[in-house]
């Protein structure tokens, strides 16, 4: 686990987009988010209080968060510099970075020598267990979608965040980087080896009361076939009792397989849920969440409406809406 | 890829289910096999020339494989002089044990000073790219099983054999270590990186001659939820135009999973098939290949007639039966 909460560290991010994964903690864990730093020529800017490492410090952040991409794949020696000094600080470093803290000698030294951790949250650090595909208490809840990156992650915050409103219990189980660096813990399922994928899942998502829902992260797609591997370890290791639908209506075809279509929503349930039915044969279809940032809001309501029409399940964008419709329909299972 | 011939080493096994991967290659590529290499006490026996270092050396063999299981996970001294003689006369070590060849810090130097490679075929030492999907030439076949451990392997190698004493173009694709120690080469997919797996089958199945059919080694099932993930990496990245269904009837539930009951074939089929063809739109199921070694000869024969006619498909036991009517089905396609 990554001790919380964080600094922000933006560095000279070129602008908000390479700030993502910053994006993601202040929206989704602002009580996570003490401040951000930023250096000269930054681009990006989170709209929260800009502190130094020691006014962060003295506010309570335990870890700079590198929330952001680095030009060129290097950890620039004006970044060392800052990240030294946080370490001296006594800052853990966080990092979702492709280049890795733990590769970088002059960072693991100060470390060291201060007794800080660095988490490179893209590497998997656990010895994860084969699956044993036990039933376990508590309940589970995956979305599936279409293709890669339509919006599963922010289902699953959505929809944990609703329920923690409304007073139930429910954890958000991240399988990502960003995911991992947002709540602080998770599997980083992309790095793991195959053999222990399901097993990762398992771990991720232990026996619970029996009213407690995790929301597990989706990845990939069952039809994006460079990760339905992946997506697979999900629907099985997962267990899951209840499935999202996860759809992007105005992709054109699969993310990065210009000769692949997207299958339909049809196709997606009627493939998703005899294979989840493998390790719960108690799963069900509950809803499906349509990420429409693409269309016009008069569109997306005509379009969530004729949907809803179709599949007869509740249908909505969990940011553009709520997600409170899918979060009702997880009571009813 | 490993240089072939081999002498097999099977030290001092205890038994012949201890030389497991040693019967195999001997079976499956006697050409491989120039002679066996055993020491005091060794209880296995390949039925084969037992062969000093050097007479092995000298009658062609390039790589020492150890083709056996340790006992406890540790390379005694007993194996190490034999291993680092070898090395010293010129041979490469080949080697499917846990515990790595590379973690030997004296086998390590031993393989430097005398310029010879240390082939650990568990580990996967070639970083693969992530899977694009873009359609192949030639053609691809694929045993997928109700279950692991069904014959998968041997179908595929018995597939091959078959189509090769025909003439025909063909090529066995291994995924497990005991198929890469048996043909000198393939992806240890079990130790692939997630993110890899489908890209990593791409990279082993690449484009061929349009009457080249190639038989990729099958892992797992999709109905075992411990390596689901696994074998769906086969499915897409190996993008089959022809499946086989795998099957061993005395099974009384899925290995390794108490609770979890065997698919029937029908299930299996209809699982298998729509997923298949998410990668290539033409596959078709074209054969089953049962696993009758716990059966009687007339039971056999029995259950397979029943199952043909059940199915309408061509069913053998590629050992028992041979494998020469599942090759004529991939004719027809």
């Amino acid at each position: 686990m990554i001790k919380t909460p964080y600094l922000l560290f933006l560095g000279d991010a070129p602008d908000q987009l390479a700030a993502k994964v910053a994006i993601g903690i202040k929206d989704w864990r602002p009580e996570n988010a003490v401040a951000q730093f930023r250096m000269d020529g930054c681009g990006a800017d989170l709209g929260i209080q800009d502190m130094t490492l020691a006014e962060a410090k003295a506010a309570g952040a335990r870890t700079l968060v590198i929330g952001v991409a680095n030009r060129g794949g290097i950890i620039s020696d004006a970044w060392k510099s800052v990240l030294k000094d946080a370490l001296a600080m006594g800052y853990d470093l966080a990092s979702g970075l492709h280049n890795l803290l733990r590769d970088e000698q002059d960072l693991v030294d100060t470390a060291v020598a201060n007794g800080r951790k660095l988490h490179d949250v893209r590497v998997a650090d656990v010895q994860y267990p084969i699956a044993n595909g036990k039933r376990r208490s508590g309940k589970r809840c995956l979305t599936v979608g279409t293709d890669c990156s339509v919006g599963k992650m922010y289902t699953a915050m959505a929809m944990d965040a609703e329920m923690r409103k409304r007073g139930m219990k429910s954890t958000f189980r991240a399988t990502g980087q960003t995911g991992i660096l947002i709540t602080g813990g998770g599997v980083p399922l992309d790095a793991v080896v195959a053999d222990f994928m399901a097993g990762s899942v398992e771990y991720l998502t232990p026996d619970n009361d029996v009213d407690h829902w995790d929301h597990i992260e989706g990845q990939g797609s069952l039809f994006h076939v460079s990760y339905s591997g992946v997506t697979m370890a999900l629907v099985h290791g997962g267990q899951p009792d209840a499935l999202i639908l996860g759809h992007e209506p105005t992709r054109l075809h699969m993310r990065g397989l210009p000769e692949y279509q997207q299958p339909s929503l049809e196709e997606l349930r009627d493939m998703a849920l005899p294979l989840a039915r493998v390790s719960n044969p108690g799963c069900q279809v509950v809803g499906i969440s349509v990420n429409t940032q693409h269309l016009g809001s008069d569109e997306a309501i005509t379009y969530l409406a004729e949907v809803e029409e179709r599949m007869g399940l509740p249908t909505v964008d969990p940011i553009r809406i709520g997600a409170g419709r899918l979060v009702e329909a997880l009571e009813t299972i």
